[in-house]
């Protein structure tokens, strides 16, 4: 396929012409088709519909389930994160149906209480997160929603710019935190490299109370198990470093068993689970013991885990095949994109030409495919270049998916074209 | 038996010996038993053990419940906690395990955003909170762990002293809320008379932001279908008096199906609900769905629910009957002690000669008896007359029970006489 740079003024006015023509046929398709989330489709959920029959309630140290207390969660619960997350298990405190929550709840108590002693972030002029971007929607938002000043870090295939992540979180008291979905990141479907975490474990905040918040949702999220990404243990590098309290890592089912339905865990240093516990006492009794139970039952243990997300690989690579052989076959060559090839997560990040990720998106849109809103993934929801899409296969059937990919690729070129004539014209 | 007023010195000082002699042997016998928390029994427990089983997973909308997403909670369950509420279930959001957790996030929230547009709390000098006495510790601890001041409010066997509720409210713009358990009091297990909860409805606070905590977390929790309290609406009363938005309603299945385990909610008017659910936008997807299902699949409605609440009582019933015939009989007449009769709930509120609460429950300990701690009823745990004791019988067995109030009756009895014989010699 020939450079859209290299077209002629001819060629570009003739290729406009096609592909409008070509995106109103696709309108009068009517499909009705949404890639906005990263949720699960049915027949993900489908393979933890056993874990809906288990109805025990005593667990092995005698706890009954279904009565209150234990606030740390079960012992085989937090044995079961530890192996997930790479943490000792008398360092992992297991919650709820949303780790999104905790991440919240750690947020609220550090505004409300401090973070181990330190004053009440409420009672500061100023506090800032770094946030790399493009990233997670939802950590943004929540960030947004503590009025926190937001800070854009680039991602690199190393993961974030730490050269920047260090300058700044060393001379700067007020940051008193930074987002990171470490492995299969969202929307990237990048993993930070050995130096990139070892780095984060050797971060000399200004702030006592700076934490980084190590969202781990895709630990075991890969797509092929002879070739996925190994995340270096950032607990242990902490440890090593002399940094023990600087981190605080986040797990979560809801893309094992059930979205919204699974249970979710925090890895921390005995100091700030203490503070955590501490403090959570005021808040809760304890969490659904009864689901902890459900899920050791049901996946026993890492290997467990591990063949349960081959069943999930399965289903959900082919879906990634899908996204990534239409782009290439259909965008390859024309300069005009650029995208990732993830070995695991959920998403697939997609770079159109600056100024075009709207108008892609509404384009989209109009012809009956919702995809995540632009500028999304950044603060604010402003994408400085307006050209990062997130695109996220796994809900929809492969049949449909290749409906909606059709239209996306049609978009993309008819945006690009667009802007060329703009520019040209 | 004898008014131990009217007991000589000899009589007083041989009386001591006995009961001392009695205590001693008492605590040969080594009891080991906790009746300090309102924790339902296994039997209890083993009524909702069917729930267990339930695994379906599709709402009756369609909405796939192992999949993200419904922040409000799914209709049908919103419908079974409107029916307990007697709340339309419109202004009904069903949340998590816990109810307690999400009276905290209303808390959490007010100290971090405000309420409704008002200024957040941390913002402000003071926050005081009104706390009727003797009430719940979680309650307590958790005003006392942001900070709030709080201020003790008499209860009648009416309900809380109104007309100082009614005068601190309108007096004072600091404070912002008050505590209630309006229905089968915890400890008392009074309900609020109907003159009260109209008057709750007609508070014309200082403070816009002033909220009714309402922890109606014994609503349907009665020993006897035929002779129980009623509690008039204030959610109604509220409407009628032009005071929507004064009113928190929280309720929770932790004493219907599991404790901890179950699911709970918050009742309140659309302008509440639409500010409560915006913010929770930023902080969870939403709550574990499948365990609503499976409680309305169980429960069905509130017809269901009564009849469950039937199988309750049955169980905790004759349990509350040892309690307090063990009272009558070993306590009545003497004049050292008062206590109250509940039609339901979980606990008897005990009264002690002034000064004798704490003795009464470190004797307890000594031999073996765990009680709920002196003053933990009250702000800061400060009991200022030190003769309020909860007793909690839902736990144990009647046997264990027996054993424990003999116990408790004894020391009960050694206390009043240390302090009679200290009095007078």
């Amino acid at each position: 396929m020939k450079k859209y740079e290299s077209l002629t003024k001819a060629e570009l006015t003739s290729l406009l012409n096609e592909l409008e023509a070509n995106y109103d046929e696709m309108k009068r398709k009517g499909l009705n088709l949404d890639m906005s989330r990263g949720k699960p489709s049915p027949e993900q959920l489908n393979l933890s519909n056993e874990l809906l029959k288990i109805d025990i309630f005593t667990a092995k140290d005698g706890t009954d389930c279904r009565n209150y207390g234990g606030l740390t969660g079960i012992t085989e619960a937090r044995q079961l994160f530890a192996d997930i997350l790479d943490v000792p298990a008398e360092n992992v405190m297991v919650a709820g149906n949303s780790s999104l929550n905790m991440m919240y709840d750690m947020l609220s108590r550090s505004v409300t209480h401090g973070v181990m002693g330190s004053i009440p972030w409420c009672k500061l002029e100023k506090v800032k997160f770094l946030c790399p971007v493009p990233g997670y929607d939802r950590h943004f938002k929540m960030s947004e929603f503590f009025g926190f000043e937001m800070i854009n870090i680039p991602i690199k295939d190393t993961g974030p710019d730490m050269e920047l992540v260090e300058k700044y979180v060393s001379d700067d008291a007020e940051i008193k935190g930074i987002w990171c979905v470490p492995k299969y990141s969202n929307p990237q479907g990048i993993s930070f490299c050995d130096e990139t975490v070892k780095r984060f474990a050797r971060l000399k905040p200004a702030a006592p109370d700076f934490r980084i918040f190590w969202d781990n949702a895709y630990a075991v999220h890969h797509f092929d198990e002879n070739n996925h990404d190994v995340l270096l243990n950032l607990f242990v590098e902490c440890e090593k470093a002399g940094n023990p309290d600087l981190l605080y890592v986040f797990g979560s089912f809801s893309k094992i068993s059930f979205a919204g339905a699974g249970i979710s865990a925090i890895g921390a240093s005995k100091a700030n689970l203490d503070f955590i516990q501490k403090s959570l006492a005021n808040q809760t009794i304890g969490f659904d013991k009864l689901n902890m139970l459900r899920h050791v039952e049901f996946f026993k243990d890492l290997s467990g885990i591990k063949s349960h997300m081959k069943k999930h690989a399965a289903i959900i690579a082919p879906k990634f095949d899908v996204v990534l052989s239409c782009l290439t076959k259909q965008l390859g060559g024309l300069e005009i994109a650029k995208w990732q090839n993830p070995k695991g997560g959920y998403f697939v990040s997609f770079e159109t030409l600056p100024g075009c990720a709207k108008q892609v998106i509404s384009l989209c849109k109009g012809a009956g495919v919702t995809m995540t809103e632009a500028g999304a993934a950044f603060p604010y929801g402003i994408d400085p270049d307006d050209s990062n899409i997130r695109i996220a296969p796994s809900f929809l059937t492969e049949a449909e998916l290749g409906s909606a990919m059709e239209l996306f690729v049609l978009c993309v070129k008819l945006a690009s074209v667009r802007k060329k004539c703009e520019e040209i014209f």
